[in-house]
């Protein structure tokens, strides 16, 4: 996977990417959310160009606001002169291809900013799924040099906590409405949240909100991102505490100094843009603490081992289905399992035979 | 995977499974949830013995009164003398491991019923994710007997979705607080309902969202069920097609003479039990077309080609991670990638040649 690899339109395109051009940006980006040919080789191009932006996630339970927020959070930014790049996931409408007209219309009146490019995720992904494919679009914005990466998905699934946690700094959104902090633990929020923001704050409920989650962060400091889930064979604990090892530093170590990141919880009123610059201030407090504390250098190595992971599980997807005979496999025993002649497992034995012999 | 790979152990375990012995019930499912050697092999051994059980999904946002639901369900359906498994999951706390200690109380209240078994999923599964092992153990209840399979889903991600459409009958519910219609749709939930319930029907709002479900609904008749994703190389649309074509009608067909099911919007307070007799009968109605329409057939076929496709993805990374060199070369590798000498896609490449030579 070297440059050589790429043929004469990949190669101009990638040099009209690296001279800052947005058409080459958008092709790009299209080239890398459709899985086209030669998508990999050219994300292996730009991998040495990675790890300039702040990746910013933002999550929440549906109706939180988060478009508003994100919208108010990017026009902040580009105020201050920042470039920006926001990515908006809606894994939830695999059917209807994405977002409502509505909040298209709410996000097309900061796309006329020329400091902000905004893309919104409509496919799931053929062979890669969703939270992979979003995480190589925003590659593709970190080394185009924005400055921001704004990262919001809907929901509160696993696959969007995979997505979310891919950020440096995730913000959960929450609202009065979208029910208490104990369902917000429930959804794992918790577990992932660098920043709680209470969205909405001037509507009722919103202090009492704001306090349960105070109360429950600090009834859970010292668990939070300890337990980190062995993920298909990954240990990404392992890589972790590699990671820390190399920095000579531990997260016990961290609360014992007192250096550990203390969570705190924000208020907003998005549509009116209050409490926006407290938010930016936060955010950026928490990314000097991620440099600071070595905390950046662990999530990265533990994303890029995942990175890995998953573009192994690709590759192996796209050898069986695509380019051996799965599909024909597959199809020649549909008669088989309808009838129960033959078991899913038995069919699913045979198809990895034929690849890996 | 005939039995003769089962060692005397699990022959023993399957005979007393077979018997009705709830200790191998439990056994069983622990062993397929914590994917343990000779997992498949016991569940190749079942295959035979499922389709009897009629799977209902629950699903729908955080807060939505879901297990409260669920557990009147369960006690209404035991009280006309019908065995009910729950399958409780809760994904979206991968790392606090299932549900808060107030949700298992009120869980226990009916596990004290002898016809009513509760399974809560804890692990979102290390090889085959937790979309495909909550469906292997729903199918060990199958095999079991249980007439009811209720499968609890907390959230609304994609995972979550995946496993509510694997019910023969999915039921969405919905809350006044739970956020509008719109969001409704937006998550995604539109697609895979066969019912929706407005839970906390006192409510105010209730009367609002239960017409503007019913009026979207209306609009996206004709639209809903027929957009099938192609999914991980596997075209699922054509899976359908085909089982529509063997029994000679269509999706169109049922549309124009009348027989497509009519999605109904049913209130319930589940708390108090109200509604719940009508939602029954709205199950068994759908359960009823599910079988003389044919859709049945068509919604099993699909699934067993998708559970092809999932149980060779978890063989590949068992033969990748567990049987392979896989974790040794993506240690060896990790100094190169936290230096950026070397890219995820050249490390992946590596690994898979060193499986598919």
């Amino acid at each position: 996977m070297a440059s050589g690899n790429l043929n004469e339109t990949q190669r101009q395109l990638l040099s009209d990417f690296r001279a800052g051009k947005r058409l080459a940006l958008s092709r790009v980006v299209s080239i890398v959310e459709d899985e086209r040919t030669g998508f990999q080789e050219i994300l292996d191009e730009l991998h040495a160009s990675l790890g300039k932006a702040h990746r910013i996630g933002l999550t929440g339970p549906p109706g939180a606001g988060k478009s508003t927020l994100t919208a108010a959070l990017a026009r902040a930014f580009s105020a201050r002169g920042e470039t920006i790049a926001i990515v908006a996931v809606d894994p939830s409408s695999p059917f209807t291809g994405g977002a409502l007209l509505g909040d298209r219309i709410r996000m097309n009146d900061i796309a006329l900013d020329k400091g902000i490019f905004i893309r919104s995720m409509a496919s799931r992904g053929s062979l890669g799924g969703l939270a992979t494919t979003t995480k190589e679009v925003a590659d593709v914005f970190d080394a185009f040099g924005f400055d921001r990466i704004l990262i919001e998905t809907v929901g509160v699934g696993q696959s969007e906590l995979d997505i979310a946690a891919t950020a440096d700094t995730t913000v959960v959104v929450l609202v009065p409405e979208s029910g208490d902090s104990i369902q917000a633990m429930k959804a794992g929020l918790m577990e992932i949240s660098d920043l709680f923001v209470v969205n909405k704050a001037d509507r009722p409920g919103a202090e009492k909100l704001a306090r349960e989650v105070e109360m429950a962060l600090h009834l859970r400091t010292g668990q939070i991102r300890q337990k980190v889930t062995a993920h298909h064979g990954v240990d990404l604990e392992r890589v972790r505490k590699r990671a820390a090892e190399r920095l000579g530093i531990t997260r016990e170590e961290q609360e014992s100094d007192g250096t550990a990141w203390d969570i705190p919880v924000l208020r907003t009123i998005a549509e009116q843009g209050q409490g926006v610059e407290e938010l930016i201030d936060a955010i950026d407090q928490h990314r000097a603490w991620l440099t600071e504390s070595g905390e950046l250098t662990r999530r990265r190595d533990a994303r890029l081992a995942e990175r890995v992971r998953e573009v192994v599980d690709r590759r192996l997807r796209q050898i069986v289905w695509i380019e051996n005979d799965g599909r024909k496999l597959l199809d020649e025993a549909m008669p088989a399992l309808e009838q129960g002649t033959e078991s899913p497992y038995q069919v699913a034995a045979r198809i990895v035979r034929a690849v890996s012999g």
